[in-house]
């Protein structure tokens, strides 16, 4: 059994999907569930009224630029871009309650490659308490996915609250999803098969968002284009400086693949995104969450200061690490 | 000056797209901005709570698909896109408020046309009080256009209300949009060019939508795939059957474009989609609102059963019409 989209037609693909989606809001074991009055099957999701702020963000996922299907298997790429959409409203402040999925197909996809993708999807929706409510299925030449996720939050934080003296911390060591694409590119992914789950299949952990928050974050984002471009929105939106020092960073989790590579690894540091680590400044008294790393303090003035031996650092081709970081969309 | 999105960059493109959308919810004249606690420019944007429930609904549309940019400007896809969404929220009942907007483009795209696209879903939502609030840009082969609308409704109504004896009501004369695509094809649009207007740029009127709903209506949905498809969702999501007889209907406005294309023009009535007509079932005693048509009946049992001449009516080739109806997204 191998049968393609445009074979079952849409009716019949709208209705495998909603079995896997979960109709008319009966999921079972979702902690969420109760706030949903109608889910799949009319013109609209109906959502009941919420004490609660809502937040609202969008992610587009486009074959060939943010996914490969020779690199990733359908669930991976389902999960991905949800994990990408969960991230980004746990980044500020929420709890992910409902999905909206739309997705654009070619028609010839097997139906069961397509069933996995929505289970990659519904998978991390679950995985957080949350579900999908809804969508659209359209026919393209390319995949391309769009999730919406839509959370509660009771204080919702902003990139803009940093203030001078705050800690910048970060909940963990980024570069595994940047050093993990390097080994694709290198086609030496069975050397390091972890490194490269962790570009394929990022997780989320919402409790480190929470853990940011319950120690007074002023500020927070998630990290999702890279260090350096993260933080420096931080300091354009809170009108604050940054001066980093990573020298002190561990990071003997990645000098085998830098080896392996002949790759400097605080330059995945510098530029991974995707990881959906999250990004906060914590006022000075405030206790540094379990396995977040203090990577730098908010100063007078504006933009980004990197201090201690990274600030000379190059590339093997001799190009300055720090000024190799911007990731633009549309970068030829 | 007519650059190109990747010669400006994926900073500079949000920038300007922030300032047609309307920064931090400082939208002016905006019945809904005082939900908006935060707009573009974070992680996601942040609603206020509501003592409503909320309508969510997502379309995507993809170039060559749902739109061609030789046949339509920028502006008309824009809102033709947003249009559908809005239509959706209304469908259910609600009053839309915001919008998330994705957009994949090549890179290759003129700024000022996407700055236009943006426009032309910007216009849209401001017509019924609601703004764009936050959406992602992204690369991609073809452009795609993907559209999240959240809405506040105080009731929804659903497609399953439906009941025995109730009336089968459409608010206008659908048609025009397959009218406006047939000419299209046949390189006549210079011949009916406002019929032409009607695909490319459709509209939605809301208060069509609240007018149903003062009268009573039972059951309701859009109509976005034609309608004999829309209908018969409202008969299986209602468990009732419908008699439909649409021998009465003036097509006069229509027949002219028929002779030119030589088409039966009640066949455009029957499958154009895209009009955003609202289709509703209403009580027997309840009044019909100005401009709705009655064109049928609930019964009971399943399906639809269409009555009177149409039920022999031939396309020119001599199919049924009646058979001739879905639209099928995957189809070759």
């Amino acid at each position: 059994m191998s049968l393609q989209v445009a074979q079952i037609g849409e009716e019949a693909l709208i209705a495998a999907l909603g079995e896997i989606f979960g109709h008319f809001g009966d999921g079972k074991n979702l902690k969420n569930q109760k706030n949903l009055l109608f889910g799949i099957g009319d013109d609209g999701a109906v959502l009941a009224p919420s004490e609660l702020a809502t937040v609202a963000t969008m992610d587009l996922a486009v074959e060939d630029v943010h996914f490969r299907t020779d690199w990733s298997t359908a669930h991976q790429i389902g999960a991905k871009v949800a994990v990408a959409n969960i991230a980004d409203v746990y980044a500020m402040g929420g709890d992910p309650h409902s999905l909206l999925v739309g997705i654009s197909l070619t028609g010839q996809e097997e139906v069961d490659w397509v069933l996995d993708l929505a289970r990659g999807i519904a998978d991390e929706a679950k995985k957080v308490g949350a579900q999908v409510i809804g969508g659209d299925t359209v026919r393209g030449e390319k995949i391309t996915i769009a999730i919406t996720a839509l959370g509660n939050t009771s204080e919702p934080i902003y990139r803009s609250g940093a203030k001078v003296g705050d800690h910048l911390v970060i909940s963990g060591l980024p570069g595994a999803s940047a050093a993990g694409l390097a080994l694709l590119k290198a086609e030496k992914r069975e050397l390091f098969p972890e490194i490269v789950r962790a570009h394929l299949q990022p997780s989320v952990d919402g409790k480190k968002a929470h853990a940011l928050i319950s120690a007074g974050a002023t500020a927070m984002c998630d990290l999702s284009d890279g260090l350096l471009v993260d933080v420096t929105r931080i300091s354009e939106a809170s009108g604050i400086g940054l001066r980093i020092n990573l020298d002190n960073l561990d990071l003997s989790s990645l000098s085998e693949v830098g080896s392996a590579l002949a790759v400097n690894p605080i330059s995945w540091v510098l530029t991974s995104g995707e990881e959906h680590l999250f990004i906060a400044t914590l006022p000075p008294s405030a206790a540094l969450p379990e396995g977040a790393l203090q990577i730098g303090e908010v100063i007078q003035g504006s933009g980004v200061e990197v201090t201690g031996e990274l600030s000379n650092a190059q590339t093997t081709n001799g190009n300055s690490l720090i000024s190799s970081n911007v990731w633009n969309h549309f970068e030829k």
